[in-house]
């Protein structure tokens, strides 16, 4: 059996995601789908809408057939991170290739230019500290600028979100040494951050979002896939959709309590950001106010988000796991077929139920889950993450 | 003119604290009443009913004629660390003597205690140890015995609240080797833990409270004075008062998310205290529940409180002032006179604004005064403790 990797948020999970699955197959002439997913908070420095036992159960109803969580310390980082992780995860269970949406759409782009980095890193390095001296360029343009200067004949716009991403994959591939082949088709319909859908069945996850917290049933259910819908609506009959608002009075009590020394350890906190997020947090009255004041040029959206989030969840360097594993969320009955084929080479720990795993290897990734239990709603989390089993479709 | 010092807390003023008041000038024969207040939070590990703003001006109102912050970082603190900085404050301030209340009654008992402990302090805390070895005694229950032994003859019960304090401000003075006499009345009526008043115009502070928070006017108003019910229920107007309830998904938020060694490094935590209050916190839906279930024989109700609002304070070993200072809260006529008369031989700086005053003196204060803010409808506090003025009476 051959397995074909993707790396997801399924946030929700919706037609776009849907049209990916089923190119994967088609493209990478795979048995297996296996797909790296977010837990309860996601790269953009996000709460995910949702738990990721319902996205993961949307994933596997779609036709997934294995969903593994990409553990917090990953999940919430900058592409470089983000990537390592899923690929160590993927490396692990032996798939042999991944599949993703580019911009750019040329699986060879991506492997040249992962190929020319890992050889000319060096280079790369010094010219990105004199782009970001230039202190009016943020970390993605440094990035772009020095890596068109190492390959001005490279076609690969790292300004564009799913080129990055899809660079960074390769480049873990190359960096890790692993086998697995990589193959992207050209991203279509809408972009990213598109909130006004123009297609009649596809929107981006941020607009369906926008639909969701809006109760915009009728507008939402063209799409998604009729199994996510019912779980949406499920979902929601007895819980509140989550986001940063309900999480804006811890960040801002954080914020404001900690001490200086304290929010200088945390993960991404560097150059004095943390002062302009304590004042901005001062005056602000919502998590919008507060990122409206935050962001400049050179601190994005993003990555205002994405430090946040480390404040809220604590993160400092000393809780940081040392070992990456696989934690089953949801597994067809060929995902089962499957993991019994390449169970006993899979050098990463097997996680299928938390409360019978090492706690030092599930720690942080628990606590992340009790923070997410803060959500109205949401306190049965804690107790569910720990217990549950995974979602298996037969 | 000569001074007598008080060290109240005033959560609210009432008519007990009346009577205390004028005893201490009678009794002292005193021209000038200076208080040591509390600020926003207070000793048992509780927030104040209502900003000290109220609680200063109640006390002016009713014939104080200084009132004078206690710093965060002593009024928050067990006896010992308490009087320390509220003796600093009054011998600053040249006071002649101190006044209060106790169940012994004796001054010359707090003297001859105070004498016997400073010249005994090795033995005592060598006695102190092996009474903390039984893992039975609670801090309070070791420490009476350990006088008990040292001191069999001293009719002073250090198992009452009041004997204690009194006990520490005496200890205080003689370390410091400060020249202020003391003075003391045995306490009458209500004991401070008293719920359910009997006498007619005298109760607990607990039992106004409960009376306050219950919307009990009718009730209420028999035991504080007049100037107290009609700033009380001004505030009430567009305020609600405080309770620890206010705070309790910040502290609840910051327990379950704080790494072990943060809060390892919180005043107050040790033996590994922070294990029992975050399983306490994981299973709390309340802060009642938080503290009947981290209570215990060992750990007090108090204990629990302080530490509880230590790690809610983000109180760490470098969060604590290395200055004492004297902020000034309220002054009468007679105080302006008497800040005149002594103000050249004050060794501590004087504070007014806080706006005017050096950050790093007040800062920990203003960080307190901020997660007060964080209490329903008390957003305007941070702007008021940084610009207001002393209340004035002339």
């Amino acid at each position: 059996m051959k397995a074909t990797g993707i790396i997801v948020e399924y946030n929700p999970f919706h037609n776009g995601h849907l049209f990916h699955l089923q190119e994967a197959k088609k493209q990478t002439q795979a048995d297996v789908i296996i797909a790296v997913m977010s837990g309860s908070f996601l790269q953009r420095g996000e709460p995910a809408l949702l738990p990721k036992w319902e996205r993961a159960q949307m994933a596997v109803d779609a036709g997934v057939d294995l969903v593994i969580e990409l553990p917090f310390h990953f999940a919430t980082q900058q592409a470089a991170i983000f990537a390592n992780g899923a690929i160590e995860i993927l490396g692990a269970l032996e798939t042999d290739s991944i599949f993703f949406g580019s911009e750019n759409g040329d699986a060879n782009v991506f492997s040249s230019a992962a190929k020319l980095m890992t050889e000319q890193s060096v280079l790369f390095k010094a010219s990105m500290r004199r782009f970001l001296d230039d202190k009016a360029n943020s970390y993605a343009t440094a990035w772009n600028a020095a890596f068109h200067e190492l390959a001005p004949d490279l076609t690969l716009d790292l300004a564009q979100p799913n080129n990055i991403l899809g660079f960074h994959y390769a480049l873990a591939i190359a960096e890790q040494g692993e086998k697995i082949k990589i193959a992207t088709m050209a991203r279509q319909n809408a972009a990213y951050h598109d909130t006004d859908p123009t297609h009649h069945s596809i929107a981006s996850a941020t607009a369906i979002r926008t639909m969701l917290l809006a109760n915009d049933w009728e507008k939402a259910r063209q799409y998604v896939p009729d199994s996510t819908l019912f779980l949406l609506q499920k979902f929601r009959e007895t819980h509140s959709f989550v986001s940063w608002d309900d999480f804006w009075p811890l960040l801002k009590y954080q914020l404001i309590t900690a001490p200086a020394a304290q929010l200088q350890n945390i993960r991404g906190v560097s150059e004095g950001i943390e002062n302009r997020l304590q004042q901005a947090a001062l005056h602000a009255a919502s998590f919008d106010e507060f990122l409206a004041a935050a962001t400049t040029k050179r601190y994005s959206n993003s990555r205002i988000k994405r430090t946040a989030l480390q404040i809220l969840a604590q993160q400092t360097e000393t809780t940081i796991p040392t070992q990456n594993y696989i934690r089953l969320l949801g597994i067809s009955a060929i995902g089962q077929q499957y993991l019994r084929q390449v169970k006993k080479d899979i050098e990463l720990p097997i996680v299928s139920t938390a409360s019978k795993a090492s706690p030092a290897l599930i720690e942080n990734d628990i606590r992340a889950t009790k923070l997410y239990s803060f959500a109205p709603t949401l306190e049965n989390q804690i107790l569910r993450d720990f217990h549950a089993s995974p979602y298996r479709r037969t």
